[in-house]
């Protein structure tokens, strides 16, 4: 199965490295994994006028409609949140009907992680939690917003938790070897 | 032209209110305004068995379905990054081929405001910028992550940038109707 490796993975020091950590592990499994850093499948002559990152953009479009599945790294990118990219990868290719995985290295589910990164700037609203704008703390119990986990769940996928301290949050592949197992 | 209302609007204290205010703005400019709260404009019987947010993504699949524009809220929210789930919903709309645009109250782009968020953590490397676990901050001179504004423009959308105090960050919206005006 073509696999579009979603994460925040491209911004790490050693990208290219991670890049080929993560397609040795795809071909363990008998997958191929296409990482974003790839040359894009098709890259039509209009595209060499626009600026690199629309370039990269639509590369990145291409790589994931050549894919049969997506699984995507949702450790949580400066906040408590998944990387919007990445968010934005699922969400395209769930509309592409695509078989969708998620994994993350922080076991925690995203209310207790949110009311943990918000610390005391957490309010209590009846059996609500608000952060200091008064913006509702989604508590579904639920890995991530509802948006992206009820794409993951309703392909047919599901979403890998790690119990990885913070220091190795990037280095530990455990969890999305769980993930290419089950696809 | 009916258009999806993205954003993380919906965790607002006044949600309702906030959802009349932007479909009013919308009517004013001839569309109808599509608020992720209201009821999905089909239920298949079978959704009943499930679980409420999952309910509550399949019907926000369905709404976008139902549009021809999807206009997003990117005001950074918990942390210097859009909301993941109006980031998974441009991704779904932009594969559905909808028309797309973007607007936000902080008028910052994505570098200056992440090196601003990491405050003494952001580090320098060459020309670069990375944060303190080492991932790089994306400068590429956008508003937003490259594959949102990337597939915002090439729908031939644009994103809106207000000059807003944090106080009323979101409250304001010039910016959201400059995104009507110009659909």
């Amino acid at each position: 199965m073509r696999i579009y490796l979603a994460g925040p993975d491209v911004f790490l020091p050693a990208a290219a490295r991670r890049g080929a950590a993560l397609k040795k592990a795809c071909a363990h499994f008998g997958h191929e994994g296409v990482w974003p850093l790839d040359p894009p499948p098709q890259a039509p002559a209009a595209w060499a006028a626009l600026p690199e990152p629309r370039r990269i953009a639509l590369g990145n479009e291409a790589h994931i409609r050549s894919c049969q599945a997506l699984v995507a790294n949702l450790t949580p990118f400066r906040g408590p949140n998944a990387d919007p990219g990445t968010a934005f990868e699922i969400g395209f290719a769930r509309m592409l009907g695509l078989k969708l995985a998620g994994w993350t290295n922080d076991p925690r589910c995203l209310a207790t992680r949110t009311r943990a990164w918000l610390g005391p700037a957490a309010r209590r609203d009846g059996d609500a939690w608000r952060d200091d704008e008064g913006l509702l703390v989604e508590d579904f119990g639920l890995t991530e917003n509802l948006m992206l986990e009820g794409a993951i769940l309703a392909s047919g996928g599901f979403i890998a938790r790690a119990e990885t301290g913070a220091r190795c949050r990037w280095d530990d592949l455990a969890a999305f070897e769980r993930c290419l197992a089950a696809l």
